[in-house]
Formats: structure tokens, C-alpha cells, sequence
């Protein structure tokens, strides 16, 4: 499965639709020159290409396995890890006080974007340790950051995050994991947890577990959990991994893919841990560290949307069957209408989501640069459109994959069902998409809708702007940006929250069909409305763009008509 | 996996909306009474629900598999298909003159749809064999009726077909074996093909293969294609197998899903056939096969979708987790909105199709007892939907099945991937989606649109009918049918198939989404607009019903947009 980095779109969006410079013009981001982000992108593709993408299948057909308790995993998988640890990749966004680059989280998206579509189980890996180096960078002690940053931040050990349990997964504050202080100032932890990624590997020198617990009295539900750090080997005084901790690796899933990442139940008996952040605070570190793992995730499903769209090309490209209907093509059956309409799909979804999840990675750095409240609600009104769009469009993006192989995508040996179960875990961890779209209509329109409008404000501005020369585009643009706009006014008025709940998902997926439209929309304006770019975008705008009304129309339905039947009658 | 057969949606479709009586009021059908009929369905939902989904696992974990080249079936597949043969449910609708008991096939449908529903890799057997009994007694010699069909019809024997070659797939004109006439009256069959579902198996006496090859000198492409049947062993003087012939089973492949069911790559060398219906007239009788074949695949869709819904709505019933909005349920999950309206959903696509399955069954019926044209070109227009909207809903309710359950979804143990991966190659196989789009716009609307149009009159009057007293599903259905309408007229004047092809997909899909209004409209009319069916009516038409937009805008858009990028720019 070769797989060639789309630097050409990275370069194309930094430069022409989201104004990247406006980062690398702060002086938190000033590093971040147009030669290092180059080199950057550059090299990182190279390793994706060369290094990882080799792996892909091998995740696939050698799963990780539990071995007398221990985690052997996948052919070749240590040594892409390992290019991926020097290569500096695993923390391009940390802290440089710490060992890390500093750079954007633009430039991070980016890098774990190619990084997912060349080997997506093993990408989870590094994904969930930046996430726990955020989440030290914030709320850990100076010793504890002195202990684990350099060695988490250089790829020599790794990170996880510990939620769920078996009674608490979207219910998070339903845990009961316990923690119990040991008196020298680390606590004793104790209790059960499932479905954690990497939760043991054989390729880091230490696995360092952020574990959501309960101190004893605690409240119950969220403003009870307390976080803990609670490492596989006890560092030593040296700083090196000592004692082997209480806790061990119980079981690893089977599951419908990505098998190249162990997923662990784990158990901890007593394990030695210690306090992240304030005693009963816990959910405020784990939501920092959160927010961007839903990016992280959206960004995911975009990797296996590029990957499965290239894998799919290539067939379109050498499989001959029929007569095809246009003669200046390959007369392989890229030249079908169908299947050219399946990879324009593809592609035109491709760009939205790739444009709508760089443009949060950048409101991300406008807010670390600046402290912008502004900039820091957007990139938490984007983020759950990214981790949901991103998701749905990369199960819709493998699912076409498939279909354009035809037969051929049936059979295993292809690749192409891989994507399509790979896949299929990202709009369920993390947050299910359904929790995603009920934080967009609840705690993201908890302003009233001001950081929503602001946004609907920018895309009726570039609408409008470009309505005498892109009338075509931009028309349909305008008026979808209006019917998003009451969409958004009738959501903030319902005072029963369920009426949002009830139509949340198909609000999400017409919000994100507009914004696409949007990014396409800017995208042909860079090009002055002639060119591949503008194609695509004419294709997405008038084609996939109407999607919305039909989407938004439920969303306004409210909550009445979906208890319509009792439970006997669903039953029946 | 507990099943429960959905015999009071048969009743109510047979009785409320479909008008079964038409059927059985002919002369052809005059032993289908209600009390025959409700036995029937009655037996069959209980040799499904109590023999064979029990097996549904068994395909999964402990797939057929080739072992020095015999295929060994899935643990107790060789029972459930020794009840199935038992119960005459292989050949219900065949004529009863060899031994059939020529049932409706608005009610072989329901049947095939339970027994799908409950074990779908074992019920292709007998789909299979349905099919090849139908070829047979419209094609075959009456010396080959009467060796095979008996055997055929009792279940001792089985059938495949065999089209697809490697070079030729939704090309079937591409194929390359060649039939070499013996002197003897039979011919000597060789070349090899592939994707041959239940190829081979051990637990019937035979396996007749019905497979498309070339005489020598035959036209090229489809007009020089001949029927040949090749059973695994020659038949003896009494009928009994004899001499095994020279064919045999090279590999089975390694799939995504529906591992109960052996797909084969077949070798034929110089193996002993006999031809079927008249020389290089073999595409006829394919075709008389495959239109009834494409109607059992799109009720395979409608199988995994009731089987995945009831799965899901299971465990939305025991799963507890967060606080839920409304106090009359459960307390579970199930009463979340979210997972209520995805449970909605599921079911009122899956009455949808349902509903529209039966009509073409219905129609099959009336053309078989009344000899009516307009009756088969009813039922031409509605397969390739059918088949499409079919397994598209199958798709979708097994992926909306897995979100129901969360976390546990991407568990292989739950059993809710299965159904996702099982679904897949319904969409696929006996013509891809695609290939049935191209179908509907192409050859389906050769007459003008007379047989649409026809249709859209009916879809119409109902609207009509019941604006007054349901006019706040009445109209938007009316609605809705006009835009339809006009987007038949707008494929209908395009000269150029290419236009119509590049939106072939979307309007199939809008189809659908209309026709699925409509008869969710006569069963709210049914129960006068109040009552569990109206409120799964509403629930369709006013939030899932108006996707029809989306999908007739986009099929009205042509073909010139999708070709907007070339080669080199759909790489870059």
C-alpha cells in the first residue's frame, strides 16, 4: 500500500485559505519559518511514506498479543516507532523547556495526519502521549515534569489515558476507581479500567498511565475525580524505570480493526500513583488534554479518508472493465461517470475536513499565542465538529473505498476493508460522535451562539465578497450559511435541552457540510475560480453542499417525535 | 443473538398496505389462503428464530475452509440447512410439479428475509439454488428438469452461479471460458471463475453449477455467451451422483465478513455441462435469474438491518449509563435522544424497504398469474432499488448498530461488527450499487419513463387522497414526488447515458427516499393517522424524507463536473 504525503494540499491551505502566517507571526510561534515548516512537512512525509506506511498491513495481520502478560506487538512496529521517537515527531508541539519543539499545533496536525494515514494503529500510539505531555505541561508539579516530560517528550516512554470503566464510558463520572493517599505523598490506586489504548507495548522503556480515580469521601460524579499518574516501573531516584508497579495488563479486545494497537483491560491493585492537577479537579485536566485528542481523533479519520482515497485511486487507475464513455482518460475504469463521481466525493470531503481541522489546529495556536478568548472559542466550537465530521467522513471515505474496488474490495488481501475497519473505531473513542454532537447544541452554544455566529459572520462575509465573481458558488453558499444561521438561532432558543439533543447529530453534519463549502469556496477564490481547486469546489457546492438542507431540517425537528413510540412498539 | 421473526409487520404490509389478495385472488396463487399464508410465516420465523440464529456465530468464528479440496462448513451449518431443505423453504415458490409449492414470491420474500436475518452466510446457499431452480424450469430440456429439479427442490442438491471471471466482472461480456461441444449432446467447459459463493459445501449429495462460457466462434462481448449446468458429479443412469467431474475448488478467499459462506475460485477442465436454453442465448436466462437474484441480495440488506436493529434496540434496553431526560422508560440508554432517534431510524428504513421489497415481489407475483406487462415493468423499475436501497439500508442500520452499542460495538464478542462486516458484499455482489443506478437510469427508463411515471401517478393520488386528513405528511410527500418527477423527466430528456449516469446513485437514492414516504403514508393512512405506524411515518418524512433534496439536485447535475479534474489532479 504505497502512500504518497499530500504536501501539495498542507502547503495550499497554510498559504491561500488560513493565513498560517498570522501564527507564525507571534512571537510564541516565531520559529516556525517557512523553511522549517518545509523541512518539517518534508521530512515527516518522507518517514510516513518510506517508514510507516510498510507497516500498515502487518498491524492487520499479526495483531498485538498478550503473551504471559506481556504485550508482543506487531511485525516491524518498534522500529517505526522508534523513527517516529527520533524523528522527534511524538512531541513537535511540546514545551522546548522540556525537550519538546514548540511548534504549532498546525504543523503537529499536519505530521500526525500523515503519520495515521500510513500506519493508523501504531499513530495512536504517540497521539495518546502528546496528549499526556499537555497534560503535565499544565497540571503536573515541577517534579513530576522533571521526571517524565523529557523522557515522555523524547519517544523513550509513552502515555495513556485512563477513563472508561466497565459501568462508565460516556458516563465518565460514573467511575469508581479508587485512590487512596499513601502518606508520603503518592497514593495507592486501585480498581479496573477498559478499552486503553497501547496500554502496554514492548518498545518503551516505561508505559506512564494518567488515570481518572476517586479519593476516599469523594463527591459523587465528575466533581469527584481526582487524575493520577501512575507509571508501569517506578522511577528509580535516578530517574530510571525501577520497581515494577501494581498493576498489569489483563486482557487485550478483539476487535473489528486496528488490531495493531493492543487495547487493554488493566487492573490496579494498590498501583503507586500520584496527583495531577488538584485533589477532586481531575476532569478539568483531563478536558484540556481531551479537547485536543477529539482533534487528534477527527484528524484520524482524515488519515484513513487520504489513505483509503489513494488506495482506491491507484485500482481506479489500473483495473480495466467496460467500455468506458470518455476518451481522453486511461480507459480504465476511472473513467466510469460512477466511479469518478465516487473519488471526486472523496477527494471534495477530503479538502472540507482537512480545512476545517487545520483551521481549529490554528485557532488553537491564535489562543496559546495570544490568550484571545475569541480564538479559544472557536477552537472549541470547531472541535467537535472535527472529531465528528472528520470520523463519519472517514468511515464514509473507506466505505466508498471499497466500493470502487468492487469485488476486489471484499476480499482481505486488498487493503481496502482494513481502512474501512480501521476506521470504524474513531467515531466511538474519544467520545462517541453522538457526545460530540451534544457538546456542539449544549456547552458550545452555552454563549448564546456568539463564537457560532462570529463564524456564521466570516463565511457570509466571503460569500458575499465573492458573489460577483463566483456567483455560482458562492450563492448556494450564502443561502446555506442562512439556513445554518436560523438553525443555530432555533437551537439557542430551545430551553428544554433535549430538543437539541434530539436533532444534535444531523445539526453537526449540515454545520460541517456548510463549513466545508466554506473552505471550498476560499479555495477557489485563491484560485481565481479556474483550476482544480475551483473544480472540486464547484463539485462539493453543488453537489454535496444541498445534503444540508435535508440535515438541518431534522435538526429543527425537536424531541417529541422521537419517543413517539414506547419501547413495546420499537420491540414489536 | 437472540431473533424475533417480524411477523406483524408481514401481516400489516400483506394486509393494510400491499393488498396480498390481488395475488392470491388469481388462479396461480388461489392456495396461498390466509390460513396457509400465516402458517407458513409462522414455521418459517420459528425454524429461524430457534435453529438457525444460533449459527450466526459459528460462521464468524470458525469460517468454511478448504482442506485437501474439500470444503468444510461452519459447525452445525450442515444442520440448519438439513431444516431448511426439511421445511421445503429452498424451493417454496417452485412450481409444484417437480415438487415445489408455488408460493408467492411476496412470501418467499418474507422467508428469505427471516432466514437472512437469522444466519445470512447460510441462507445464500438456498438464495443460490432459488435462483438456478428458476433458470432451470424456464430454460432447461425437460430431461434436465426432471434430473435436477427434484433434487434441486428437495434440497438434496444445490446450485451456484458462476459469471465472474478475473478479467470480467460488471463486465460479464469480458468472460473467456469456452464450451466445447462432446458429440454427445453435452460440452466440455473450461476456464476458470471466481467469487463463486457456496462453490462447494459438505452436506448436500451435489452442487449444480449453472456457468456462463463461450462456444467456439461465439460473437464477442455478451451476445456470444451460452448457459452450461456442471454439476459437481455426474448424475448415473437413475439420477443419483456418479462420476465426479472434472472441476474442482482451487482457494477460497479470506474475506471481510460473511465467513460462513465459501466464496471459491473454481477450475474447470474440460468439465462435462450441458446447455441451458439455446446457444449464445445465455445472457436471457441469466438475466431471468439475476433480476429475482437482485431482489433476494436487497433483502439480504433488509435482513441484517432487522437483525442488527433488534440486536442494538437489546442493548439499549439493558445498557445504563448517564442521566436520562425522560422519566416513563427504562432508565437505559434507550432513552437518550440520540439513541432513540438512532433507533428510529433504523426502523423506519428498515419498514421502507421492507415495504418496498414486497411491492416488487407483489409485482413479480401479478406478472407471473396475469401475464400483465405493465406488472413486469413494475417490477423492473422497482429491483435495481431494491436491490440498492436494500443493501445501502443494511449497511447503514449495521453501522448504526454498532454506534448504539458504543465501545462494546467495536468488540468483535458483541456481535454488532459482524452484522456491518457480513452486510458488506450485498452491496457489491449480483452488480454492484453502482452497476444497479446505471440499471435503473439506463434500461429502466428505456420506455420514456412510462413505468416511473406510472408509478409517480399512484405515489400522487395517495397524497392526494390523504391531504385532507393527514396533510402534515400528505404534503410533504407530495412534495417531494413532484421533484422526483420532474428529475425523471430531466433523465428521460438526456441523450447523452453519460449524464445520466454521473447522477445514477443520487437518484436512485432520492428514489427511494421518496418510495419509502409513500408507503410509510398508506400505513399511517392505514391506522388513521394515529398509532405507533404514523408515528414511525412521521418520524421518516419529516426528518429522513427530505435527504430526497440533496440526493435529486445532485442527480440533476450532469456529467461534465465530475470529470472537472483530470488524472494527474485527482493524484496530486
Amino acid at each position: 500500500m504505497p502512500y504518497r504525503a499530500p504536501l501539495s494540499d498542507y502547503r495550499f491551505l497554510f498559504d491561500q485559505v488560513l493565513d498560517l502566517t498570522q501564527v507564525t507571526a507571534t512571537e510564541r510561534f516565531a520559529e516556525a519559518t517557512p523553511d522549517m515548516i518545509e523541512a518539517i512537512l518534508t521530512e515527516a512525509g518522507r518517514m510516513c511514506e518510506e517508514i510507516l506506511a510498510p507497516l500498515q498491513r502487518n498491524g492487520d495481520l499479526t495483531p498485538a498479543k498478550l503473551e504471559n502478560g506481556v504485550v508482543r506487538t506487531s511485525p516491524g512496529f518498534a522500529d517505526g516507532y522508534r523513527a517516529i521517537a527520533d524523528g522527534g515527531w511524538v512531541s513537535m508541539g511540546a514545551d522546548p523547556e522540556h525537550g519538546g519543539m514548540g511548534l504549532p499545533m498546525a504543523l503537529v496536525s499536519a505530521v500526525n495526519e500523515m503519520m495515521g494515514a500510513a500506519c493508523l494503529s501504531l499513530q495512536l500510539n504517540p497521539l495518546m502521549t502528546q496528549g499526556q505531555i499537555e497534560a503535565l505541561e499544565h497540571h503536573a508539579s515541577d517534579a513530576i515534569k522533571e521526571t517524565y516530560l523529557p523522557k515522555l517528550i523524547s519517544g523513550e516512554w509513552c502515555g495513556t489515558m485512563n477513563l472508561t470503566e466497565p459501568q462508565a464510558g460516556s458516563d465518565v463520572g460514573a467511575l469508581s476507581t479508587k485512590a487512596v493517599a499513601n502518606g508520603d505523598g503518592s497514593y495507592a490506586v486501585t480498581g479496573q479500567k477498559i478499552y486503553i489504548s497501547w496500554g502496554d507495548n514492548d518498545f518503551t522503556g516505561n508505559v506512564c498511565h494518567l488515570v481518572l480515580a476517586r479519593l476516599p469521601d469523594a463527591a459523587p460524579g465528575t466533581k469527584g475525580i481526582s487524575l493520577f499518574l501512575v507509571p508501569k516501573y517506578l522511577p528509580d531516584e535516578e530517574g530510571n524505570p525501577g520497581r515494577t508497579n501494581d498493576l498489569k495488563v489483563v486482557s487485550l479486545e478483539h476487535k473489528m480493526g486496528l488490531h495493531g494497537s493492543p487495547t487493554a483491560v488493566m487492573q490496579y491493585d494498590g498501583a503507586t500513583g500520584w496527583l495531577i492537577g488538584e485533589e477532586n479537579d481531575g476532569m478539568r485536566a483531563m478536558f484540556t488534554m481531551m479537547n485536543n485528542a477529539r482533534l487528534g481523533v477527527g484528524i484520524q479519520g482524515l488519515s484513513v479518508a487520504e489513505g483509503a482515497y489513494q488506495h482506491a485511486l491507484a485500482y481506479a487507475q489500473e483495473r480495466k472493465q467496460g467500455r468506458v464513455p470518455v476518451s481522453d482518460g486511461t480507459g480504465t475504469i476511472i473513467d466510469h461517470a460512477d466511479v469518478r463521481r465516487m473519488l471526486m466525493t472523496m477527494k471534495a470531503n477530503i479538502f472540507a475536513v482537512r480545512a476545517i481541522a487545520l483551521a481549529c489546529a490554528v485557532a488553537i495556536d491564535m489562543k496559546t499565542a495570544t490568550g484571545d478568548a475569541e480564538w479559544g472559542a472557536r477552537a472549541a466550537l470547531l472541535t467537535p465538529i472535527v472529531k465528528a465530521f472528520g470520523t463519519d467522513t472517514g468511515i464514509a471515505v473507506a466505505e466508498m473505498g471499497v466500493q470502487v474496488h468492487g469485488g476486489m474490495g471484499y476480499i482481505e488481501e486488498t487493503g481496502a476493508a482494513q481502512y474501512s475497519r480501521d476506521v470504524r473505531v474513531t467515531a466511538i473513542y474519544e467520545g462517541t460522535n453522538g457526545i460530540q454532537a451534544m457538546d456542539l447544541v449544549g456547552r458550545k452554544l452555552m454563549d448564546g451562539g456568539e463564537a457560532a455566529f462570529r463564524l456564521m459572520d466570516e463565511i457570509e462575509a466571503v460569500a458575499e465578497r465573492t458573489r460577483g465573481t463566483l456567483s455560482d458558488l458562492a450563492e448556494p453558499v450564502w443561502e446555506a450559511a442562512e439556513t445554518l444561521r436560523e438553525t443555530i438561532e432555533w437551537m439557542v432558543a430551545q430551553k428544554d435541552m433535549n430538543n437539541r439533543f434530539a436533532g444534535s447529530v444531523p445539526f453537526l453534519k449540515g454545520f460541517a457540510r456548510v463549513l466545508g463549502a466554506h473552505f471550498h469556496l476560499l479555495a477557489a477564490e485563491a484560485e481565481g475560480g479556474d483550476g482544480p481547486r475551483s473544480g472540486l469546489a464547484r463539485f462539493y457546492i453543488k453537489r454535496m453542499l444541498p445534503e444540508y438542507a435535508g440535515a438541518l431540517t431534522h435538526a429543527r425537528e425537536g424531541a417529541d417525535g422521537v419517543y413517539a413510540l414506547g419501547i413495546e412498539e420499537l420491540v414489536s
